[in-house]
């Protein structure tokens, strides 16, 4: 049995791919494979699960992000609840760091997608440390001074989890299936014509992407793809292709409020009609997501000397090395805040421009590379990675905007680096 | 102790790395370890020692390849013997695959690089075969036909360990110093200011690279560059930096001529002034190379499916299934061609655009990634590694042309990509 499509992976790029792949090709058979026991239950589940629509220097990483959250807004508005909280960014920068990243910052507002605050008007809606004049620990700590924040519209948190259930729902509805609980081994390589011979496919043989060696057994298709997040680069090298993108671990560490000033976070107002912090970047790096729905805050940082590898265990010494000493030189309330559950995954990350990678070889086609922002930019990369299964020269965005289906290709990149990386 | 600076990788790169530090910085301290027993001794030995100076897609690589050749034969014409044989390549096209690099031949034919050679002019000089009517199988081979033949002039190849040794031997007359059979473990990352707490380096603190942890014991410098070739990544993934390149396996073969009409192969007049066959690229990508001085000829082939891995073992079976069969379709004289001698070497390559990769970050510089054409540019490559160690925002080449230190930097990468990749 060979199904028309066999995509590794049930993350939000793999479920996008196959969500549109069936949309466009009703009465296909698709077939999803993950190692987990539901969809999302890889990276997906260990981010942030935040979106900025509009806060990227690449123009390319722009379009990705603003139809996907134009088609998750659509979702929501059609009734499909994906626990959008549209409370904003708000990336707060020192002087030498907004200068930076001041010629984007303010095109950027200009077209009316983001506010530049200073820093005696976010004093005005925001109750943290902005500078720390002969603190000696502060300056040991390299903390720096806030002077200016940038606040997203487009920008905010959702559920992650229930964009994947929406994706899973909807391709089992176009008659998509999964197959759950499901190791992929490796990817079979055949040759287009075969010969019999021993040590086939030799090197002079055209070759197609036949199939996948699972731990439950040879699974054949006429098309894969392959969105296995960090492990992506386990299965292509060792059939020699590059997917541009390692993996490290990123940690995500809750703590819940016990003092009335901890509370008060939780209930920031001036900023978003929901009345709380909005998704809060520090000069530092660390982020922080407070979120009023479930009572809890969200702290992590990504480290940037962390090694490449699949290790992701999160380690209860990172936040007290690395984030708690920071986070409360700038949030004084959250001081005493201990660990209420800690998570890590594995962020998949291309070092070159911070876009994402999508291409296609033969039969197969690649969609990786862009954690830290890829659900948000999910259903572009689900669209582009379909096109290049049909062999189409473009894909059509939500909304209507086309981009060449080969732009995230890696033989040949060169794409707008992205600075705002956080 | 502490030395100015400390290499590993005694291969091109490094040497070329280290000569040109010392010879602008006379007096410095400078260590070459590597686990080889002398220079040169890992890819640098295992290549083909090919060299190219226009024939090259890539702009940036025209430059690097062309000064770095100029100063090699600037050398060998000082009166240091680099082997070099000034052969031309001859690199032999279908119409197809013509087609597809016609406009940079024929710029490159008005610039006086190349000439492009059509079939019948080929057949007065070259004994092969060009078209295979009838041949199934040669169909089945997926061989193409000879349609044309681009003719690069400043070409041909020289001994890589005579170019190692001259290296090797201007640095020690400078006074730097090398310590061979040394494996590196791992880079020393410390913070620049050392608190004496545990599991330091913090996230928080600022890093610098201070020396190497290698098998006989700690090594310190000032200044660290690493240029381990195929090894690159094992060193610099584990402190989470992308080096962008990954090695395949790649394996020459050599056959002793053993009828007339094989040693008349290494006597092919009519193109260079030595009337040997020049390095020629068959329409399959296989090479020959037929050295008249040590009457060898060198077959091998880069198969694109190689798996990326450090495994750099030879395999007689790679020759009878992949070289052997389409070689002697070409070249029917070879017909019983046996191996005489092979060996294998990793190629470490970016698959984005096929230019080397060379940056720095804090106290180290790193140059690696262009296995297939990094011999033949490895003047420029340490021109501009020695410019980044001392933080110079430009390089000047051989001949006095400049080019930004940044140019081969990965992060914001937008090069020209190779598409003659041999």
């Amino acid at each position: 049995m060979e199904a028309d499509l066999l995509v590794v992976g049930a993350g939000i790029f793999g479920l996008s791919t196959a969500y549109h792949y069936l949309r466009e090709n009703p009465g296909k058979s698709v077939l999803i494979v993950d190692r987990m026991g539901d969809v999302g239950q890889g990276a997906t589940a260990k981010s942030a699960a935040a979106f900025r629509a509009d806060l990227f220097t690449s123009a390319t990483n722009r379009l990705l992000a603003g139809t996907s959250v134009d088609f998750f807004l659509h979702v929501q508005e059609e009734g499909y609840d994906l626990g959008i909280m549209k409370v904003g960014y708000l990336v707060l920068r020192s002087r030498d760091q907004f200068e930076r990243i001041a010629e984007v910052a303010v095109m950027l507002e200009r077209a009316g997608a983001v506010r530049i605050y200073r820093r005696e008007e976010l004093k005005e809606k925001l109750q943290i440390n902005y500078e720390f004049p002969g603190d000696e620990e502060a300056e040991l700590l390299n903390i720096k001074e806030v002077d200016y924040g940038i606040f997203g519209y487009k920008c905010g948190y959702m559920d992650a989890d229930k964009l994947a259930y929406y994706y899973r729902d909807r391709i089992r509805e176009m008659g998509g299936d999964f197959q759950f609980n499901t190791k992929v081994e490796r990817i079979l390589v055949e040759p287009e014509i075969k010969l019999g011979i021993p040590r086939e496919p030799r090197a002079w043989q055209k070759v197609k992407f036949s199939g996948l060696e699972t731990n439950r057994g040879i699974m054949r298709a006429k098309n894969l793809v392959i969105a296995a997040g960090g492990w992506t680069h386990l299965l292509l090298d060792p059939i020699g292709i590059d997917c541009l993108s390692k993996p490290k671990k990123r940690q995500i560490f809750t703590v819940r409020p016990r003092t009335e000033e901890q509370r008060a976070l939780l209930n920031t107002t001036g900023f978003n009609e929901e009345g709380v912090l909005p998704f809060t970047i520090l000069p530092t790096e660390h982020y922080i997501r407070a979120d009023k729905r479930d009572g809890t805050i969200w702290l992590a940082l990504s480290d940037e000397m962390r090694p490449f590898s699949t290790d992701d265990e999160p380690e209860e010494s990172f936040y007290y090395d690395n984030i708690y000493p920071i986070i409360v030189k700038y949030f004084p309330q959250l001081e005493g805040a201990r660990i209420d559950n800690m998570w890590a995954g594995l962020y998949m990350i291309n070092s070159v421009d911070h876009n994402p990678v999508v291409f296609r070889r033969s039969n197969m086609v690649v969609a990786t590379g862009d954690s830290g922002s890829g659900i948000m930019k999910g259903d572009a990369i689900g669209r582009i990675a379909a096109a290049l299964i049909q062999g189409r020269r473009e894909a059509e965005l939500f909304g209507g905007e086309r981009i060449p289906a080969d732009r995230l290709e890696v033989v040949g990149r060169s794409l707008e680096p992205e600075s705002f990386v956080f």
